[in-house]
């Protein structure tokens, strides 16, 4: 498919779009910024959404739904909110349209709101308006749900999956008696995302706080998980948020604790979106397509039966049946998330084996089983690794009669090797910068960064002075944000790069998606 | 709780917001015409859901997600469906507000939409533009996508679960390229939406035509399932739309076929919603709370250990922690939709028994099982019914050691049960009218129908002439409506009862929510 998807060396931000388009995960839409997510990329979404999911339910909470639409008063009430989302919020004037035989569709200027009703960008506004109702006592607390829903952001520069006007995500809202619990919390669900980062996507991720120039329009404070692309660029991946008791003193959210004294709720807030779709493409993917671990791919193994005609073609396809069923009655693991194996058999045998094996390449099928009628002579077949393109990763004379295990087996490999690929390729792309010079030739300001040989960039260890102006001064100058200060890794007094000022540690500077 | 939930035959609307409430199902919210849909109730949807998605997918359907938006003028280019939703469609037609500093939050007049984009009220017309992009050839057919989303309509009398400006669904759309395959889709899926309500909600529904009066905007014709409340009401609970090739020439959607002629798409559309969880409540819940077929239950076994001191308590409790291991590692099965059976310990001492068994009464919990000093002499303990409340439906003295296996096997009997029991009571109330006076005593025009002892309403089967004049002539003067022409039953001609014109076979009448 060297034809279809531009080489990552040529043109990284071109082979991503290619990768979306050939692997079939979305289109744009018409309509501005928002997209249609195609059935291969909303099956790979399920697949997070089920893993998440277990997590989130095995962590203690539940699931529920609120309404689309927030009142514009409601979002004036938390000051830092309002002005962190009115520059992107789509709003909802009127509620009837005009049809009238023979005359052109229009908004019935009759049906104008009292109110403006925005679209939901997150719902804090509208959950702990809503909590306000359902606490009353310590005894109701702590509340721990979460939302599966869509939500709106009017971006004006959009990219599939990692920047769109509408998303689909995941936001959890819980509710607790005291900032202790409430901050308890808050570390739990950045750990699970860890957890599903590196376990489900098998992509490492750095763990720890925002600083307060990049925390969430009404958070105390943001802890997150940061991700190196290939190109080396950073993608925030998930957040989770103490929110202190803004929301509970903008929405009078009052309990009586247990000594039955007044106190506002303590809050927290934590999301990860369709976003993390365009993360799992640029963390494995290669010039030959797509490339899924397999705790989330949809497909786990394509079976392609060979032959000349059908005298030779019919045992390879009785094989790859027997293979087939096999694979689907293994018992339900907690691995595949307690569903069978998923497996195909390809067929068309009017296409030749290079382009029946390119499409599973192309749309990132961990396991490719190959049975020819040699194969068949030998009661054995041919299996190709994904994650190892070409004769490197193709293992031959494999007995069917252990095939099933076999496979089961290899994708449980599949899955380890990716997430050993990718922090061996993060951790030789994390550096340190000791001095201004050595900063600024980590981040050099080129003209067209997704040209022909544009090195992939790095994550930069560096002292700052922990000032919002020095942040802003870097970013403007470098391009660069700080992603975050992590958990991990030596924490060391210094002197900031940018200014001489002390510093009380590195931090990890990078340009980000 | 007597207290809490009014009787049916006292305020049969009233009993049922009593319940929505106290099962925490459901809330108003403070934004006109939307719910927040609780925890317990968002439980029961997602059982739906998964129910539902399984059998979409053993169909062969996939699923993907189109934009929440709705250009103005894709809705104008298909006039039904235009005349049909622009009475209640929520319009964005600005995309940013002014949040300054000790001003109001205003919506920003300089940030208005060139065109007004509406919410969608179901995804036809953006589905069918997208369709265009990826249909060329025969080839590409048939398309056969499912979306799980929320819609909005903007109703201006609204009811939980049964009527609200937002709710959530799902929504078929697939293209095909002849008329016949996208009729037998159209007939395929009302047949799934029909096994789902028996087999999973154990609510029995007439299955067949709308009239043309009653059918989706835009559709040559509309299949349904209609369901009996306890109170006579009808439930249109689930519809499949024959589309033909109205959306195709819509937005111009050819294809190639075999013959290499160009021709329009033939479609399908067809959705269910929470709606759903209106129609199970309605079905099978009494007077004591919620009831839930076991298949649907987020919690199928409360087990309440008891005991008047820690001495008594701690074998109980052992006994119940035993029990919830053995039934939680039963083999995954179908029935269950290969999850664990869902079982809750209840430790809650400091309640009384009957405080404690009434919470699970209410949720509507299938099986809760008693563990007390005397049951541990006998190691047995007492098993209790929710769709048999009382002494009749407890059993005494079920061994321990056979209980997980006893509970399991009971669950499967309750959900039998429960469709056998909601189907006597419908076919009792499905009736014949021969003559416009017994068609009129069956819907007396009453003053207050939810008054105290108001008798439930009947499914009447009776002559009609097939013009639509006449059918809206008996909704005026009867405020009846033809649910529809059912598959089963005689098709006998006759002559129609309102206006003694000849009529082809007796139709089914009925009030409707």
């Amino acid at each position: 498919m060297a034809d279809v998807i531009t080489a990552r060396a040529k043109n990284y931000s071109q082979w991503y779009l290619d990768i979306v388009k050939e692997a079939g995960l979305a289109d744009n839409s018409d309509v501005r910024g928002c997209m249609v997510i195609k059935p291969n990329g909303y099956a790979l979404w399920e697949k997070m959404q089920r893993g998440l999911d277990q997590m989130f339910k095995d962590t203690g909470h539940v699931n529920a739904y609120f309404p689309l639409f927030i009142p514009m008063s409601y979002l004036a009430k938390e000051e830092e909110m309002a002005e962190g989302f009115a520059k992107e919020c789509a709003v909802v004037t009127h509620y009837r349209l005009k049809a009238e035989k023979g005359k052109k569709l229009e908004v019935d200027p009759d049906a104008k709101l009292e109110e403006p009703l925005i679209i939901r960008p997150t719902s804090e506004t509208i959950i702990w308006h809503t909590y306000k109702k359902w606490v009353q006592s310590y005894r109701d607390l702590p509340l721990l749900i979460n939302q599966w829903c869509n939500v709106v952001r009017w971006e004006m520069r959009t990219r599939l999956f990692l920047r769109t006007a509408e998303f689909l995500w995941q936001e959890g809202h819980t509710a607790h008696a005291t900032a202790k619990e409430a901050e308890a919390e808050t570390l739990q669900m950045v750990r699970v995302y860890q957890k599903f980062a590196e376990e489900f996507m098998a992509m490492p991720v750095l763990v720890g706080p925002k600083t307060d120039g990049q925390k969430f329009p009404g958070a105390l404070y943001t802890l997150c998980i940061e991700a190196m692309m290939q190109d080396g660029k950073a993608l925030q991946a998930g957040t989770s948020h103490f929110l202190g008791q803004n929301f509970a003193k903008a929405f009078d959210v009052t309990f009586k604790n247990e000594q039955n004294k007044e106190d506002f709720a303590w809050a927290t807030s934590w999301g990860v979106s369709t976003r993390l779709i365009g993360g799992l493409i640029m963390t494995h993917s290669d010039d030959n397509g797509l490339v899924i671990p397999p705790r989330l791919a949809p497909l786990h193994v394509a079976i392609v039966p060979l032959g000349k005609n059908d005298a030779e073609r019919g045992p390879s396809i009785a094989a790859a049946e027997k293979l087939a069923a096999e694979l689907r009655s293994l018992p339900r693991h907690e691995f595949f998330s307690y569903e069978p194996i998923s497996v195909k058999i390809d067929t068309a045998f009017d296409k030749s084996p290079g382009f029946r094996y390119a499409e599973y390449e192309v749309r990132g099928v961990p396991i490719r089983v190959e049975i020819g009628p040699k194969d068949i002579e030998k009661s054995a077949c041919a299996v190709a690794r994904r994650d190892v393109p070409g004769k490197e990763g193709k293992q031959f004379g494999i007995a069917l009669s252990g095939a099933a295990e076999h496979v089961s087996k290899l994708l449980r490999d599949i899955q380890q090797a990716l997430f050993d690929r990718a922090k061996k390729y993060r951790d030789e792309r994390i550096v340190t910068a000791n001095t201004l010079d050595e900063f600024k030739a980590f981040f050099p300001i080129e003209k067209g960064e997704d040209e022909a040989g544009a090195a992939p960039l790095k994550f930069v260890y560096a002292h700052w002075d922990g000032t919002r102006e020095t942040e802003e001064r870097v970013q403007k100058e470098h391009k660069a944000t700080i992603r975050c200060l992590p958990f991990d890794g030596e924490v060391e007094p210094g002197v900031c790069l940018f200014t001489g000022a002390p510093s009380a540690r590195r931090v990890v500077f990078a340009r980000a998606y």
